[in-house]
């Protein structure tokens, strides 16, 4: 099928009937904020669907799960959505009791500000755990974005900053297709930088026989018509092929979320959507997996001090489960990262990384090579467990860019998997070490 | 018991009738190796017993596994040695048919050397994976090791320099002790740095349903005379509450080796060590768990980079396997890691690990405390999953200094376990990530 969409600006108000507002209300106390020329960095982001939605999420399969996730499994199963709330600086996460009430309070607080039922506000933490939320600046920041809503680029622009903790830069897509004709729009945001490794669940119970390790927030909006089952099914899927693909420090978080509103303005018949072969469908499914690929990217591309961007393709796995644990192994390895960090192809490390890892692995059947983008060729440093003649220096030079490919063939099956992952860089224990003297500045 | 024995010099020619040496043979072919005043760094040691031994031995149970582990379980099937070598700055691993031959030739020419058959040899090796041996440098080395052999403290100083890689000290340990009343001597020699995350069998293969993440390789010798299967025994018991509960990266290397050799020169009656209830038996598994222990310690406080030891004990778990999962979960993750080597006792990012653990967890149960050496109380941060009012600032300095313990209590069940841990801190990433414009100079 042929690209069946193409991108627009706006992002989250890209799509016919949401509004969007990112404020600053200062949920870390700092009495300023992180400072730029253009003022403090918001830390309150507000969307809203003019129309009732259709709402599907997936959520941290962390037995530790913030406040915010547990109030947003309870608003999901009315189905129907007209907000999102969301705020950085603040995890709201192993608060217990009061943290609950503050999660409830922030969706009341939203749904009075509009006009709307709570159960209809879904709501979203990041940022430090274990910190009760600071509810009266919560309060007013709510009020205040809910007076600056807005369907300009400019709006959805200050709620991506709005979400973002250590992220450098706000992360956007949307994009328009057609459905029966009509034009339809999709579109998010989300925010990631650390304590990324996502392993998301509709329900957000762990999946049995698989063990899974980011706060990653991503919000998406979309005009078309879906039947809630539909749109369940697609964010379900569009969600195991990008972000829970991804990996920047290996920790999984106890807030991920992704939430997706689908209020149907653009009038497709939501009727083509439900025959599993339909066109229709291939065409959702197709635009939601472009823009949580984009997405997920984003968020590893912009991770704390990643300097390198790594796919780490294994294939040739006994199952594509022990392919996945293979690809994982690979990309959590403290000395891998480091090696790559440092343009280090090292191979041996990434052979030590498979032997212990839980997929099957014989070390006389594994090829091991690196593609620089671009280039046609993949360079085989290791062909059946035995080093190849290509030079170390062109194997250097595959890995010396900002983004290579490290492709893995087990040769014991047909199983496969990909990771996206990062390198682990002395910015990145920098950043994380924080500053005790200081432990309003501290991060997550 | 009373502390059956006490701290004696020497290591591992402590007991009757060991020699050892340690010299400089260029394995990585530097041309001077890392200089110092007192010349280059040794990288090959050999260690002999006069009289023929018992020998015991752990190895790794990664898939992918060294040349010089193979031969070692070869040789351990005839359960009797009469030497050991080792080289540094090469692990002879992914070195295919070649590297497995290298190693048998190292085997064979320390046998020739010492007028030795070659399956009374062990040979441990440990460096980068991937490099074939240097066999001509080999060989000299094994040569004039054999022509400089000794039992003086300085002769085993000698082998600990020689099996260093990025340790910054050797590592050594010796008691003396008695059996029926006969003095015995226990000694040992280690190396860590990095790759440690030993998970050691008897036979090399994974222990079923027990997924493990080392190179550590520890020498030790003893003049007991010990039946084999006593042996055997009391050192996988050894090993199992020493280096398989240590983690400095998380990586389990592809050549982690413990070898114990018991030459029987100190004439106990070894009848006498049978019983699984007997005095000498318990003496014996104590001197062996301490001496054990103390080289464990000395290889995470001696970790690339590391600031901090911790130990981290869990206990309240469902399990002991569930605390042995929680507790790896917290020493390994990234986010904590780093939060230690910043003086953050952060609980918030070790609640989030513990959730992501494969063990149980409720949030509402969970106790965590700190530890300073020294101190007389647990200072807890959090009881039953809420803050306490202990301040953040009494945190911080129970976790300023150079050691804390980290109390996690889940208060699940009875199953409980102790992991010894390291910080992640800039000096391991700059370390690892080395220096590609110099090849025959980077790490393993």
């Amino acid at each position: 099928m042929k690209t069946p969409f193409q991108s627009v600006p706006g992002a989250i108000v890209a799509p016919q009937g949401f509004r969007a507002a990112g404020v600053f209300c200062d949920i870390k106390r700092l009495g300023t904020g992180k400072g730029s020329d253009k003022g403090p960095k918001r830390d309150l982001a507000l969307i809203v669907s003019d129309a009732p939605a259709v709402a599907a999420g997936l959520f941290t399969t962390n037995q530790v799960c913030a406040a915010p996730v547990k109030v947003c499994l309870e608003h999901l199963r009315h189905g129907r959505a007209r907000a999102i709330v969301a705020n950085s600086g603040n995890a709201n996460a192993c608060t217990g009791p009061r943290g609950l009430r503050d999660a409830r309070d922030m969706a009341a607080a939203t749904a009075h500000a509009l006009g709307l039922a709570p159960a209809e506000v879904f709501v979203a933490s990041t940022g430090r755990i274990g910190v009760p939320l600071p509810m009266t600046h919560v309060r007013a920041g709510i009020a205040a974005a809910a007076a600056e809503l807005g369907n300009t680029p400019a709006h959805a622009a200050a709620a991506a900053e709005a979400i973002m903790t250590s992220d450098t830069r706000p992360k956007q897509v949307a994009v328009e297709f057609r459905l029966s004709g009509r034009p339809v729009r999709l579109g998010g945001i989300c925010k990631g930088a650390g304590m990324i490794q996502p392993g998301m669940s509709l329900t957000g119970r762990r999946p049995p026989a698989r063990a899974l390790h980011a706060t990653m927030l991503a919000f998406l909006t979309t005009d078309a018509a879906v039947p809630a089952p539909v749109l369940r099914a697609a964010l379900a899927q569009a969600v195991a092929r990008s972000f829970n693909r991804i990996t920047v420090d290996g920790d999984m978080s106890t807030n991920d979320t992704v939430l997706l509103l689908a209020n149907g303005l653009a009038g497709n018949p939501p009727a083509a959507l439900r025959p599993p072969g339909a066109r229709d469908r291939a065409v959702l499914q197709a635009a939601l997996d472009h823009v949580c690929l984009s997405l997920a990217h984003q968020i590893v591309r912009d991770g704390e001090g990643v300097t390198r961007f790594v796919t780490v393709r294994v294939s040739g796995a006994r199952s594509d489960a022990e392919a996945d644990r293979a690809a994982r192994a690979v990309a959590n390895s403290a000395l891998v990262k480091t090696s790559w960090f440092g343009g280090d192809p090292n191979w041996g490390r990434i052979m030590d990384a498979l032997g212990y890892s839980a997929a099957r692995v014989d070390e006389a059947r594994v090829d091991i090579g690196y593609r620089a983008p671009g280039a046609r060729a993949i360079l085989w440093s290791l062909r059946r467990g035995r080093p190849t003649p290509v030079p170390f220096a062109d194997l250097c030079a595959a890995v010396a860019g900002p983004e290579f490919e490290l492709h893995i063939r087990l040769n014991l099956g047909r199983g496969a998997a990909v990771i996206y992952a990062a390198d682990l860089t002395t910015e990145y224990v920098e950043f994380n070490k924080g500053d005790v003297s200081n432990p309003a500045a501290l991060g997550g």
